[in-house]
């Protein structure tokens, strides 16, 4: 017993001398805030993060398995359920301030839904977006629209989309056409276009002037009918917004002509996608993506004729990022 | 006059309309705290940034000045001056906080020094770390082991360095037989360890065995004499920790004969960085360096022999990323 406590209080005095304050440090377990930002010109940019999905490789066609596999090693993804993300950008061009998406909500991933705790981390709240600029209506496009009611939570803004996008989802036709497995899009477009629709707030265009100083659209259809990308623009400098442009980074960069199974026209999405990346590669152009590795910001790299590279743009504090 | 206070009326009734509540929001214009959570295995690894740096083209050598500014323009990054970071890496193990570098002071580069105000953000303090791992004593990767009174700031941790590279930058001699230009780098890490030295807490090691329960040196030879890279392993997971294999990753992946300024041995740099490179590629470790685009991990893919890219890994939340 004397040895058992004298061996006892030797281990606590040599506890004490090895190491006089030091206690095992807690583990922190937590994420940097899902936000970062950059400079325009003039024009501020805060890249939000929804969530990150898994996007399995059984989504893709025009493209064979081994290729696919092949492509994410290259990556060093997972496969078959490569890393996805949901991104939305906030854009403050000093007049306005303008958020290009909206997210999705938990119920449609548990895992999405992060996008107003982000933009709050990022020192902004719903009140103050006066603009919502939408590439498209799909659910991970707009979940932070509404609330779990049904309400509107950007009470200030005017919600954007292409009326072609407007109508094809809201169409009660195209519903009522559309095979089971697409009817849930529908109606979850419905759902957030109505209280916009009843304040008014719910506007459409059709033409790709300016819809606030800086900031116009670009048609990109094909993934959807009305599928849109924004061109923002502060003293010179570009950032190019293209929405759903890429959905599988690891596989449709080397391989644009892959498609993806939640394309409405899979043929004018890769046409689309073709063009659009040929476009900011030759013109150096930079361009963000909902589906790019968070925070999407980067530039495309013509490796061959129709084989491009992602190039994410460098971390950097604000003051040097212009 | 009527006139015009009747448009002036009329221009604030418009004004109410068309945005009961909003007001242009003020620009936030900071930047998302500099550190990046992820798991390897049981352990919890935190990427620290200290800062921006920018590598001039000149640095470089073993490569004419016409190729730097091609590889540059391929990764869309500024020429001649190309961006640069300092990253640190902190290792949460569950019994011991160990830090792997400690970034650079301000009095060195004003942009740099920010390791302590984002290790805070990250939740840690100074006094939880109770080991420091170096991989060199390049003042880039010890400035926060000091205050400005050149006071210990780590005051439980033991500091570990190569017994070589102690050795070396400590040793009189080879200070006075170093160039002018050099002598500033003898300076620094003589000022770092001299309160370690006297306390008792500067340790050094000459054999790859564990420092700590998981985590063992790797001679990393040719930036500087005692240049070491750490493996850090929980649960059969690997990052290897590389320290400066890579200054100019814009340059030295796609070209790793591309020897830099700050080298003490700038032929066994290179063969330190193909050899490296080769067996990370080639075994799909899961690498992290201290000048590697913030997070600064990821992984290195060969695309031919001799010839390599980095690919970052991708942002997750906490949960997510084991």
């Amino acid at each position: 017993m004397i040895r058992q406590v004298t061996f006892v209080l030797a281990m606590f005095v040599f506890g004490c001398l090895a190491s006089p304050t030091y206690a095992q440090a807690p583990m922190i377990q937590t994420q940097v805030p899902g936000y970062y930002r950059l400079q325009l010109g003039q024009f501020e940019i805060t890249a939000l993060h929804d969530g990150p999905t898994a996007m399995d490789a059984q989504l893709l066609s025009n493209i064979d398995a081994a290729e696919i596999k092949r492509l994410a090693a290259r990556m060093f993804a997972a496969y078959p359920a490569m890393q996805g993300t949901v991104n939305a950008y906030l854009v403050n061009t000093g007049t306005h301030l303008v958020l290009v998406d909206a997210g999705a909500t938990k119920a449609f991933n548990p895992n999405l839904g992060n996008l107003l705790e982000n933009m709050q981390a990022a020192g902004y709240t719903p009140a103050q977006v006066d603009t919502i600029l939408l590439t498209h209506l799909h659910p991970d496009h707009i979940g932070a629209l509404t609330d779990a009611d049904g309400k509107a939570v950007f009470v200030n803004a005017q919600v954007f989309t292409a009326k072609r996008e407007s109508d094809y989802w809201l169409g009660k036709d195209n519903a009522q056409a559309a095979p089971a497995n697409r009817q849930p899009m529908f109606k979850a477009a419905e759902a957030v276009a109505t209280p916009y629709l009843s304040s008014g707030q719910w506007q459409t265009f059709s033409k790709e002037t300016a819809l606030v100083p800086g900031i116009k659209p670009v048609a990109a259809y094909g993934h959807t009918p009305g599928h849109t990308a924004y061109e923002i623009e502060s003293e010179g400098q570009t950032l190019f917004i293209w929405g759903d442009v890429v959905h599988v980074h690891a596989v449709q960069f080397a391989n644009p002509g892959a498609a993806i199974a939640f394309d409405v026209d899979q043929t004018m999405a890769v046409e689309t996608r073709r063009n659009i990346m040929h476009k900011v590669a030759t013109d150096k152009v930079l361009v963000a993506g909902m589906h790019l590795p968070f925070p999407g910001i980067g530039h495309v790299r013509m490796d061959e004729p129709e084989q491009y590279s992602w190039v994410p743009v460098e971390f950097q504090p604000y003051a040097q990022n212009k």
